[in-house]
């Protein structure tokens, strides 16, 4: 066993900045594609590759308040993925021996496919020298018995196109046509937005956290205005870069608002990234994803460095499936997800 | 000297809680009054009080960052009573020795009236036995050199009746036919608002921090839908108990929102509130003693134990200045103020 030789178990996953006291995050490093590696660009699966496509094959360990593990959960319930891949929730308190398994917390799953009590025993299955940070997502291998990948942006893109014949909706998240789009945009968001708000709440230093916090809200700014003509963010069509900007859109005001000290505006006050932000809750089978239960308890416990009471703020009392006034724009959903919009409001 | 003996200075004056993990402000200690103490009932001051009101003799130590010093320095701006009463500020950070004089930082003096390097001295000479809190503010009596009351609602009090005569403007903020009224509100608030406030952010359980902030909030939304027809907190007519609602208010959204966990609504969410504290900040003088810098640096930066980080959070970008409704209700300030702001309007 090698947890906890020599202190390189990195369970404090996030909280970690270089001398200018801006947080670094760490590279992910499990990369391997199911379907092999031009699923990437969009392409169909290989048959032949390494990890092939099977349905029930494969697992994800994920946490409900973990934006990056929210994306793939978003994209499996989006193109109706949850028979052909297993899920295990992990528990949202991160204590010194990282993601846990507590099944008799509520909305907490046992590992159904190991049986381990943490995480961080399913990266040492799947490499026993590993001592780096023990992230989610996993995509986990039953087969193998190891793991596939654990970045976020390379799960997602697996599940939506490798896993694409699987799917129980005819929804494709990186549709031809608009592949350059959807990466720049993943790529443009990252940094201010879904990183930005880590860079806020993690800087050691006012000069670090200031930089962070302005990056953070000059983007949402930029979007904001982008939205007023453009549905989405990659155009007319819902793509994966819409999925991304999601989980750290519902987790904002709750959360990151308060937490992170991003307290110059919430998302409600943005209304069209307000009107954005509801019209994807409401897409069949989201909702069912956001556990905000899951996120404050999370966030506001287990940076202790940052909320050493612990005391989780009560937040505010938003209504996520409000009227949105999104249909006043050219595009929308997939005809497969308005239609099983059409059906659950009947 | 008797400073820091048995550990009995208490510099950490906000921090305390009790067993149930509730903050517990203690009382204050010195509770006399110029003019004696029937100007506490609004009565006219005695010229033979051991105190007697005089123009010049006393001063007021302050924090421009503490809502209840604040509450001093808008009624002294209302009054006009800068000439009668001169003012001292101490830094905004308060470390372990206390509030302290750094007149090198911007905004702070240096004590100039004794000389004293921390606020706690001018406690000792008050009290050579004194080892409790020291707080802000401080009515202090030049010629005996000594603290004649450091409770915010009697010196609020004292400089409204007391200094009447030797304000510059004719404003009344305790009037005839409104007293109990004011002395009902000033209490009502109290407790829910302004403690509330600090009960929420120094509860040391979940418990505590979720009944102090569900009583805020419904005390913020039952002053909502009074104020919906109703132009001041005690009616129509500007009071004392508006200034004790002020310092609270004019806080909320960039320190008590974040800082202390208070993110059910903003002040801003509230159309009355908002539009009330508009009107507040732009009576003639208030803006002026509003500083933003020394509020957001004490809050952030003195409370390690809520804040270990002291990352000054920035806060939304409010202009208070903005127009406001106000006007559509019965009442309105004080002549003297309206004289004063269509002055200033010219």
């Amino acid at each position: 066993m090698n947890m906890f030789v020599d202190g390189e178990w990195r369970t404090d996953a996030y909280e970690m900045s270089n001398e200018d006291g801006e947080f670094d995050r760490d590279e992910t490093t499990f990369r391997n594609w199911v379907g092999g590696e031009q699923v990437r660009d969009g392409e169909a699966p290989d048959p032949d590759a390494e990890f092939p496509v099977e349905s029930g094959r494969y697992h994800l360990y994920v946490s409900l308040a973990c934006p990056w593990a929210h994306r793939t959960l978003v994209t499996q319930a989006l193109k109706g993925l949850e028979d052909a891949i297993s899920v295990d929730v992990v528990d949202p308190y991160r204590d010194d021996g990282g993601w846990q398994f507590t099944p008799e917390k509520a909305g907490c799953d046992a590992d159904s496919i190991n049986g381990f009590d943490y995480l961080r025993e399913a990266y040492v299955a799947a490499d026993e020298n590993y001592t780096g940070r023990v992230t989610v997502p996993v995509l986990w291998d039953k087969q193998e018995g190891t793991i596939v990948n654990n970045e976020s942006e390379e799960v997602m893109r697996m599940l939506d196109v490798a896993f694409d014949d699987l799917a129980e909706r005819d929804v494709n998240l990186y549709p031809e046509g608009h592949r350059a789009d959807v990466d720049r945009v993943v790529s443009e968001i990252y940094e201010p937005i879904n990183n930005g708000v880590y860079r806020s709440g993690f800087a050691e230093t006012q000069e670090a956290y200031e930089t962070a916090v302005g990056e953070l809200f000059d983007a949402l700014d930029r979007w904001e205005a982008v939205l007023d003509d453009q549905r989405y963010l990659a155009g007319d069509v819902l793509t994966e870069a819409d999925v991304a900007m999601f989980t750290t859109l519902v987790r904002f005001d709750d959360v990151y608002h308060t937490h992170f000290k991003c307290n110059v505006r919430k998302i409600a006050e943005y209304p069209n990234l307000w009107n954005y932000l509801l019209e994807l809750s409401q897409l069949p089978g989201v909702a069912e994803t956001v556990n905000m239960d899951h996120i404050t308890e999370h966030y506001y416990t287990t940076h202790t460095d940052v909320n050493p009471k612990q005391i989780v703020a009560v937040g505010p009392d938003h209504d996520f499936l409000a009227a949105h006034d999104r249909d006043r724009l050219a595009g929308g959903p997939p005809d497969a997800l308005r239609e099983a919009n059409a059906t659950a409001d009947d």
